[in-house]
């Protein structure tokens, strides 16, 4: 995503590899529309197209109105429409918030342009904020792995088109590669969505790294030749045991690698822990449209499922990599 | 298939389950045509096809032909065109070898239409020799299924459609149905070109089995769920140490059924045996197309792996269910 101070663009993830479209969004309701039509994806990166939708809005509003009780309304209506994008989305709300509280501040006499100068600012602090988290990940991720060359492969895409920028899991490669240490990546293909084939193949040959697509059950013979060094994978919640919930197919890849002894990591910001939930039973897996999976048959679609931390060689923070046994660790997290 | 002496009704594989189109050959060049598009697949399928493929030639010759050597002529250059359709397949071979020694064999003075009624019955005998393997190994493998109701899961096509009629995996789950003993079962999808969803799913609804499509990394989740009691799958080659050789994929589901203490089986006739093979290390693993996984980015594609012996609970075929260890047992059929 790229942010010019009164448009924000975005690049249309659902034709991605196909097409490089990129979608101008001039006002906040474009911005709304993009999140709920999924031209941008993952939380944090819906997060930060929604701060940066409130800022236009803000920046609409202090050119064409005269009155502060309309700005007033103008930007409160604003934070409710992009609230209702995605109702699920943890980093949405939590960006939201934030935007509110600020907005909330300012007092009567403020100028509208100075509010929006100062509303702009946060929303890049919180844009900024993600890359140097995904940073920090990618950085202590490639020192986890050690000074070997490798070949690692990755699940569904932990991207930068995830995030801000960078990427979790893709931050960890991304990282490896500036060191010299990537001989290949091996990006599972990712059924049913098909995010590794169309957001991760993208995201590597952008940046040059080489990589194979191979469909999902493949990465399980590759171990067996001893073609895979390694793999990382991102997370979608962290329960307070290390269980990880992630996209459908992570844990068939992380008995896999128990099997062939790969080590295997998640890659995760503290964000992504659920200091609420104990173990990954207690964490809900939602199921999903059969159609996505085929049209012409009754289906079983569940949209992620739960890797055990006993299957979990380490989970890659932006504070260091967490080791077993974790749930001392987190619980040190939690407390902070 | 369906053969009535002058037309061989084939259900077009490729457009299943959108359509239900059926491909009527009416001669032996459409027949070879049809297996070479893939109408049909499937190695003792498209055997039995090319052996009906031969009859429905005899018999045209013997209607328009006036001369015994033009006859000869022609059925040897229709058995040399349907060699060439599928040069990998074996049962191809085996079919036509069968049905050139009965043609080589007919003295000059016998009448050209006797001569056809000879090969159609041989076609025909190798057919339902080819049902009746099924059924028999139908039969063993709902044996060795014990008296349960059973949630199985299988992976790609080794159905009705693959064979003569029942199928080997597909036949043993068709065995277990007609027994009242099936209560789900789930099919992986079977990437990249989606036999599972595409053909099996097909089948079991003609059926009217209980079942449900699954992305293939869901099998594992599945089996953590505790809801998967018994794997069969069927086997392109077996080596004399019963490593087996099947699609892509079905490795993957013999690791996580180990790991998750269930079942796993083959189903699969004497003759996918190759003697000659000691262990999987020497059967070769073809690649295939890229473009089946992507078309956007560089691919590895397999088109099938090899299980090790130690993670098969047993392997169906028609003369039983052979058990660990393997060697010993395979070499006394190989002796036979």
């Amino acid at each position: 995503m790229d942010f010019e101070g009164e448009v924000l663009r975005l690049i249309d993830q659902r034709v991605l590899p196909q097409a490089e479209r990129w979608v101008d969004c001039r006002d906040l309701e474009s911005v709304a529309k993009a999140i709920e039509d999924m031209v941008i994806r993952g939380a944090p990166a819906i997060g930060c197209s929604a701060a940066f939708g409130v800022v236009i809005e803000a920046r609409l509003a202090a050119k064409h109105t005269q009155r502060w009780g309309d700005y007033r309304a103008a930007f409160a209506r604003g934070i409710d429409r992009l609230a209702r994008t995605r109702p699920t989305a943890v980093n949405l709300f939590y960006a939201l918030n934030r935007m509110r509280a600020l907005g909330d501040s300012f007092g009567d006499p403020m100028a509208m342009s100075e509010g929006a100068t100062e509303l702009a600012a946060l929303a890049q602090a919180l844009f900024d904020d993600d890359v140097a988290t995904c940073k920090a990940i990618g950085r202590h991720g490639a020192d986890a792995a050690g000074g070997r060359k490798l070949r690692v492969l990755t699940h569904c895409n932990a991207g930068a088109l995830a995030t801000a920028g960078y990427g979790t899991a893709l931050g960890v490669i991304r990282s490896l590669h500036e060191r010299g240490q990537i001989e290949l990546v091996f990006a599972d293909e990712t059924r049913p969505w098909l995010q590794g084939s169309r957001l991760t193949a993208y995201e590597l040959k952008c940046e040059g790294i080489p990589h194979k697509v191979i469909a999902d059950s493949t990465a399980a013979y590759l171990m067996q030749q001893g073609k895979i060094d390694w793999v990382v994978v991102g997370a979608d919640r962290i329960a307070r045991n290390g269980d990880t919930a992630n996209k459908i197919g992570t844990y068939s890849v992380a008995v896999n690698a128990k099997y062939h002894g790969v080590e295997f990591f998640v890659a995760a910001p503290l964000s992504t822990f659920d200091f609420k939930i104990a173990t990954g039973k207690d964490i809900p897996v939602e199921e999903r449209s059969p159609e996505e999976v085929s049209k012409y048959s009754p289906v079983y679609n569940p949209s992620f499922d739960v890797t055990p931390h006993a299957l979990i060689s380490g989970i890659i923070t932006e504070q260091g990599v967490l080791r077993a046994p974790y749930g001392e660790k987190i619980a040190t997290l939690a407390g902070k």
